[in-house]
């Protein structure tokens, strides 16, 4: 890390960056609890603990004023009819923002706010996603062959809530359906606030 | 402008945004007292008030947790020696930085600390580039033909302090040499240091 202005390059196909500091892998177990068919998930885990999504993260320190910056690689696959997808999360300062860039394929980002609006956005190459402060996200591959690859950048004060969706999910998911990707509700999220008193 | 999620396309090959706020464009005029060769920029002026650069801007909130976007586009040109560029400004909240992501184009990103540090980073298609807290920044472009594009992001509340720049110029400029865009120093700006006490 360097207080120096600093560049890199997205190469195009391989979009890795040039430099980075921290490459994250996320496997099927890292999305324990989080799948709509839960049977799906336990045969193809006993099977194999597949690559699910990848992130290369360029470290700034973490305060007010510095911009976290990375790319997002999400593989194609699916766990029963569920296409494959990041954990997601909020921001733990839940005021603040994330732009993704989506340089490569095709998905959707799944988003909600703690109050329970929701929306689901489209992302192919070219376009330019605001993630508003307030929403959680997750971005899906819906492709068959091909990453979703975004370039993502938030305020570096923001920090990672993972474990509010790790305990609820998302209200939306999407799933393959006969005419291409669905939008549906989580009946395991609707389950879960019905446990509630 | 909006409290929910939006995306918008950045199209390649014409990179304006299908949705934008902003649309501001700075001529000639706009460059007055920083050109380095101020006859060749009277002459020019009195022949038309040519259109240096243009900028696209996404609108939201001011304030700190959100991001302003857009797309930056220089176009090629050059006032004497001096290749086309922008105003260049620091930031008004100095502790904030940007990125820029360079979509099209050859050109530099001329920048400096208010204490006197200097960089100068090449930015072609595929580069992003990460301006750190404190660091005012100028691009320009260095193509004969083709436009300088990039996507740049900061955060909100940085607000922009031309007045600094518009009062000293920048210590380094880009000049067309003998062997390509040569970066050297601003005899206007010792000029300007050489008059205080």
């Amino acid at each position: 890390m360097t207080d120096l202005p600093f560049t890199f390059t997205l190469p195009m196909p391989e979009v890795i960056p040039s430099n980075y500091d921290n490459h994250i892998e996320r496997r099927l177990s890292d999305l324990r609890g989080q799948c709509l068919d839960q049977e799906a998930y336990a045969a193809m885990l006993a099977q194999e603990n597949s690559l699910v999504y990848e992130v290369y993260e360029i470290k700034r320190p973490e305060i007010a004023g510095e911009i976290l910056m990375g790319v997002s690689i999400v593989h194609p696959g699916k766990v029963g009819r569920e296409f494959y997808m990041t954990k997601g999360h909020f921001h733990t300062v839940i005021n603040t923002a994330e732009l993704y860039y989506c340089l490569r394929g095709e998905g959707f980002m799944v988003m909600e706010t703690p109050e329970g609006d929701t929306d689901v956005q489209p992302l192919s190459s070219g376009r330019v996603l605001y993630v508003p402060p307030r929403w959680a996200h997750r971005s899906v591959c819906t492709s068959r062959q091909e990453d979703l690859v975004t370039f993502f950048a938030y305020p570096a004060n923001a920090g990672h809530d993972y474990g509010t969706i790790e305990q609820l999910g998302f209200r939306k998911l999407v799933v393959d359906g006969s005419r291409g990707p669905e939008i549906i509700d989580n009946p395991r999220y609707q389950e879960q606030a019905a446990r509630e008193p």
